[in-house]
């Protein structure tokens, strides 16, 4: 039983809340029953597990939570990427909210057989907020990384310029799929839009918001590209 | 200017943090130039608009942000509920996260012409996390309360144990529509799935997660209703 502040494993869980540590070490921290069952599920082996109560202090452990919630268990687990591949899959570009990076990785693996490809700018799938985010998809699911010139299929882009709507008919476009999916408020960018196989706008009424939140947009987008593959095979 | 941490309006920005001081003034807070620009844009005036620098110090500001993120302008409005009413409307049943509850304020203005409901157990929709996460939308379109029972129309809930699928065919549905959806993990509940006047589930891969984020399942059902609204029309 850890019984000292000064305990190396602790010490080590309080690092991972930087990107830094989790860059240096490869690790990253997953707090509370839920991720730590759901890691076990998918087949990974943590580094360190430390239990409330059983391996560590109760009042310590809650002292290194990235959440503030009474963690009763965290699990350091070494980092995964996955290969760019799947019938359909989702690129997000330059999309800092780790809540949204987690919030995609989970969406895609409820509704697509590819991983969520990271392209430049992109919050860190492994931190704290876009783990618990994701609700355990990370582990099923890990991300890619790769750049949009590299992405390999027919790429879709969500740009709220497009003339073509999402959802407006059969889709033109040939397997795999990735949709493309941009930051908040710029977008993909004219020049990454113009670069996409096909250019798609989900429609939004006229006087509300110029778009959807990040992780929405991609979220709709992989529901309605996943249909569409379901209805027109 | 205001250079005393105890002027009187400074110390009700940060009350304002507390649901209790938000129930008891019916006030609520509103941080950041786009915040505000969008309550002005909408015709809203402030009861209190300090900017950093002009009407206060920028450090006492700082001191009373919610965010933490340094804002240069905090402006105190008095909440305003709407009328639930509209073609497609979402009500909300037991959605307690905040930030949820935002993004779906933000995604209903953006794909819908009524408000979203909130019933019982859902997170304060002036709540300062929930009031970021709506982008402005709370301004344009407040949200309004109602109990399930009070639904007018005909009511569509989203559960993943319904056998009929969202975007399978089309909707046999006359509008007004109200999207039904429930708390993460819970759902709706089979006793109100059950007086709903259809049950519809997003379809999902088997292997992958039970359900999406509450936030993203109403946003991927009212984007399929409103789809369905303008095509079957």
């Amino acid at each position: 039983m850890i019984t000292s502040p000064d305990n190396a494993q602790l010490k080590l869980i309080r690092k991972l809340q930087r990107k830094k540590a989790r860059e240096e070490t490869g690790l990253f921290a997953a707090e509370g029953e839920d991720l730590v069952e759901a890691a076990a599920a998918a087949g990974w082996e943590a580094e360190v597990l430390l239990r409330a109560g059983e391996d560590v202090e109760p009042e310590l452990l809650d002292r290194v939570s990235a959440l503030g919630s009474g963690s009763r268990v965290v699990g350091i687990y070494r980092q995964r990427w996955a290969e760019a591949r799947g019938e359909l899959s989702v690129y997000l570009h330059g999309v800092g909210d780790p809540g949204n990076v987690g919030a995609v990785i989970r969406s895609a693996h409820a509704l697509c057989d590819g991983p969520v490809i990271l392209g430049p700018g992109c919050a860190d799938p492994f931190s704290p907020k876009a783990v618990r985010a994701g609700m355990g998809s990370i582990f099923a699911r890990p991300p890619a990384r790769a750049g949009f010139d590299e992405l390999l299929g027919t790429k879709i882009a969500l740009d709220a310029r497009a003339e073509t709507k999402l959802g407006g008919g059969p889709l033109a476009a040939e397997a795999p799929l990735v949709l493309c999916v941009g930051a908040e408020r710029e977008g993909l960018g004219p020049e990454l839009a113009s670069k996409a196989d096909l250019a798609l706008a989900i429609p939004l009424r006229d006087g509300g918001p110029e778009s959807l939140n990040a992780a929405m947009a991609a979220t709709v987008g992989l529901y309605e590209l996943a249909n569409r593959m379901a209805t027109d095979a």
